[in-house]
């Protein structure tokens, strides 16, 4: 049905929402993998599904550490639609690639859940930093890991989240080297968009954060701090992820890493002021 | 006259404006030297006043160079009122110490200039960072040159200013050392206050923008930077002053160090958001 409607639209001349026509490409199977530059100017979204049980804790654990897990939607138990994220989205099919979980320990790795969906599943969208690295584009700011071509270096730091429930562990960062005057200015664009990490959590002084090694980063590829530059750390939407699979929740569904859900949420859309 | 209505007033109970009273205890020469302090919660301004032939190029160096010279006011050329910046201002009187100068050099200090008056002399009033320190302060960020009563350290930068005219030369900054969360907050605070010098031009790496020693500042005292902190610099009203000087102007008066314009305007006016 989706799929047909699709020329049916062009035909007539329908505004086309180059992230619902996204999603309708991934839900037919026709775009794998990594999402970065699909529907540009579009929220997208990390994802986490859990059982019932586990979901109030875990949403506990997102209002107490907002700058790393910053909600932008979570289902009714069981129900796999997400209205206020865009048109007809099934979490169930429109994501390219889900992670599945039990016990913490992956068992597998598919392109849609339809088989493993429950009634008692919540899933929770949460902010990525595509959003923030848009408007640094656009403010002039370069990015060495976009400029490179490779993922953004993260590391897990010496900040302790604030716990709920069995959720806990340090808050991971990511890191982008900057010119002084560009971290000022990435301080304020940043800061405009609180849904999707907002502001630095730090900058400079990387040992003050337990960063032993730049140039080593746990997750990602290491990128050059070049001489007069800083290294500028944000909270990453890695967090979640890694703190929830520490707790080791009997079932859980992520998506790939890179393999993201694509709102109908502009970027723009998501600033504070 | 002025001075009369200050008992009324309190006597009728009409409401005090705080600034104002210091102003006509300033005038009436009951308070002498520096003004931090007094009136708390009201803009404090810089005072250059040059003759109208050379206003023109300052005003336009000041539109050109808004960090360092964030404009309150211009007067009128021989106009000694500033009725933006309050009620009943007369700048012939209500600073508590005045220099005169002549060709770069200061000729006098003096407690008012109605025998220097002139009818082509234009008066620049321009932000100070009293007011930006104030929201600071309030935001929980502790400054160590207040911790320690002294005046806060000022360098001279390699960043030039944007010419206009005579007047050019480097940029003068404040610094004030902070922990890497702490600037994060302060570039947010100060962000707000573009007309009182707004966010930081730099931080981190003092070499890079010319400072030797951050133990050696060119003007205030120095301050330690501890283990763990950044110095966090911002354009400093010590600029236009020092540009200003440089182009030797015949004719100028400036207020003495320390010693400044109490308005009727609020800090917290001064925000932008």
């Amino acid at each position: 049905m989706n799929q047909v409607s699709l020329p049916d639209k062009v035909l007539q001349n329908t505004p086309v929402n180059p992230a619902h026509e996204a999603r309708l490409q991934i839900r037919a199977g026709k775009i794998r993998g990594n999402t970065a530059g699909l529907a540009p100017g579009y929220v997208q979204g990390n994802l986490m599904i859990l059982p019932r049980d586990l979901a109030s804790d875990f949403l506990l654990f997102c209002q107490r550490n907002p700058q790393p897990c910053p909600i932008l939607a979570v289902s009714e138990p069981g129900n796999p639609m997400l209205p206020s994220l865009g048109e007809d989205i099934d979490i169930r099919t429109d994501i390219p690639s889900y992670r599945v979980w039990k016990d913490g320990v992956m068992v597998s790795e598919q392109p849609e859940i339809g088989d493993v969906w429950r009634d008692d599943l919540v899933s929770f969208l949460l902010g990525c930093s595509f959003s923030f690295e848009q408007a640094l584009t656009e403010a002039g700011i370069p990015m060495r890991h976009i400029e490179q071509c490779s993922n953004v270096p993260m590391y897990r730091t010496n900040i302790e989240t604030e716990p709920a429930g069995v959720f806990h562990g340090p808050m991971v960062v990511s890191m982008r080297p900057m010119k002084p005057a560009d971290a000022i200015r990435a301080v304020q664009v940043t800061s405009r968009f609180p849904r999707v990490h907002g502001a630095p959590v730090h900058l400079g002084l990387p040992e003050q954060i337990g960063i032993q090694d730049i140039q080593r980063p746990d997750f990602g590829d290491p990128v050059v701090v070049k001489e007069g530059e800083l290294p500028v750390f944000w909270a990453c939407g890695v967090t979640p992820q890694s703190v929830a699979m520490a707790a080791r929740p009997p079932f859980c569904i992520t998506h790939s890493p890179g393999s993201m859900l694509i709102t109908d949420l502009l970027n723009h859309r998501l600033a504070s002021f």
